[in-house]
């Protein structure tokens, strides 16, 4: 028989399909064939020697010329700060310019690197950069939302190999954050907890669903994770906004991170994923009931017509058997 | 610039991306390529003669030895008929049985047809089969909602080949189908409108994205398209739930579907792509504010990290000229 759970943050049913479940070693199969990447690729416009392909730098760090991290305004971006928060009536429609900003975080000079493949201090660097975008923006006046993300292999949706990731900032909030917020603050208002504080006691005290812990974050799989592998990484401190993370927390989340990608990097053969920070609205309070976090999204199975037809889940993987296998995996 | 477009049905705002849009050719490319199938194949579970891999059949039209569709129950379901819908406290979470239903509905005794190339009376004959199953389940006890849906193709999560569509009964109204529901009452509330009466009576007058018009129903591009080419087919006669398709609706729709797919598989060399039923929660009212229809979503996109971290879409094609190019498509 399988199963349905509730997961209490997103305020979703997932199905566990247990009847027809994959073992975690199933999921290798799914990982398409690997290419290999050269160090360096000249018609790269993310490798050194070519930053002037990428005009608009909005953050440099490291030196000039041996720079670590870059940051740059995308030319042709989704979102736009050139233009004006102002919406508009289409008949019974309703419209609104194409005002916000989209950068792109090129995360390492080196053309074939990634995270579970980089230093602890290269993996900070990149955090570091989230930091400075983020609070950078926030403030903005029409800006709403702030999304960091990472594709990373051609399921993710990427199209770029050189290490990157993105920074969309929105002018209204999206549906996902607004409806997380309310649930967040349902269960405020019903219980009195964070929904994201008594989530991680919870699975300290299970330990079934832990994938690697550290000082001040830890990583876990949800008890109704949606996807096979999909893993959450909780600072351990209540802070609503991404923007408050200290500079201890960036040093730990970059072992934290690094950690939990190399256990998915050599445990399931570099799967395709994405990444997001899912942070509080910008603009809003909330700070008794919202509690950033980092969201790991494997992507080692296609939504088929159910999700699309319900937005609900049908996952053929028990968080508890996929937890149990990263935790065999050795983080290097 | 790019613009933002807000969804009156789903209440989602959507970035149509022009700056990098894409014409519609372009997702010719993305069309992978296509294999050759069989009329029929020996280890087919559903071609004929294999009648006995799929026991508990619920439905077969046509005769005993040349069937025309059959539906069976699914034996490795997500969901079962035999349990029971109950929830059970796990810790600070919510679990539940996996109470409800899942069949396949096999459109067709050939292995390599599909509906753009079938004759209207067999398409005809899916409809009443999808008719037949919903109604079947729709007052079981602790049923709340049941999706009618098809997996085309890899892209689109399927892994037979055989034409199928599937039918999943859920304990529980999934997420999207009563936010839905709201939204369809906010609107109701505030206009005195059906929401989507009120969006055909413009989409009929802007006629820029209409697909195709037959008698009783009506194809188009949503005005907030969230990926290239999704096209929503709507019963001109305000009916909440699919249970309520009449006799001659059938008739039409079979004619209207099929010349909407007819459209993408000759305009895009077959793509991927999922359809959904869209029907009302089935123990509940609403009828002056819900309205069925069918929604096609073509699989062209991989959506990304910005989706994943905010429910919202960037969609890369303008669905005016999308629809423009597919009504220039001929419908044989």
């Amino acid at each position: 028989m399988s199963e349905l759970r509730y997961n209490i943050v997103t305020r979703e049913w997932v199905i566990i399909a247990t009847e027809r479940a994959k073992r975690p070693k199933d999921f290798l199969k799914a990982a398409k064939e690997k290419k290999i990447l050269p160090e360096y690729k000249q018609d790269c416009p993310f490798c050194p020697g070519n930053e002037s392909k990428t005009p608009g730098e909005t953050l440099r760090l490291g030196d000039e010329k041996n720079w670590k991290v870059r940051s740059v305004y995308n030319l042709f971006g989704a979102l736009s700060p050139k233009d004006k928060p102002q919406r508009e009536n289409n008949g019974i429609y309703l419209s609104m310019h194409g005002f916000g900003n989209h950068e792109v975080i090129i995360e390492h000079p080196c053309h074939n690197t990634m995270i579970p493949l980089m230093s602890n201090e290269e993996v900070e660097d990149i955090i570091r950069a989230y930091k400075n975008r983020y609070v950078s923006m926030q403030d903005d006046e029409g800006i709403e939302a702030i999304i960091i993300f990472k594709n990373h292999g051609p399921s993710a949706g990427t199209s770029l190999e050189h290490p990157h990731s993105q920074l969309v900032a929105t002018p209204i909030v999206p549906p996902q954050i607004r409806s997380r917020v309310s649930a967040a603050m349902g269960y405020f208002d019903s219980t009195g907890y964070c929904v994201f504080c008594k989530t991680l006691e919870e699975e300290l005290k299970a330990k079934s669903r832990i994938v690697f812990e550290t000082d001040k974050f830890v990583s876990f799989m949800p008890y109704a994770s949606n996807v096979p592998f999909m893993t959450w990484i909780f600072p351990r401190r209540h802070v609503p906004s991404f923007s408050g993370i200290s500079d201890g927390e960036i040093k730990d989340l970059a072992i934290n991170l690094k950690s939990t990608l190399q256990k998915l990097y050599f445990g399931l053969d570099n799967p395709d994923f994405n990444y997001t920070i899912r942070s509080m609205p910008v603009k809003e309070g909330g700070t008794e009931y919202l509690h950033w976090y980092l969201s790991i999204i494997p992507r080692l199975t296609q939504p088929a017509g159910f999700e699309l037809g319900s937005g609900m889940f049908i996952n053929t993987a028990l968080p508890e058997e996929s937890a149990e296998f990263l935790r065999q995996v050795k983080s290097h």
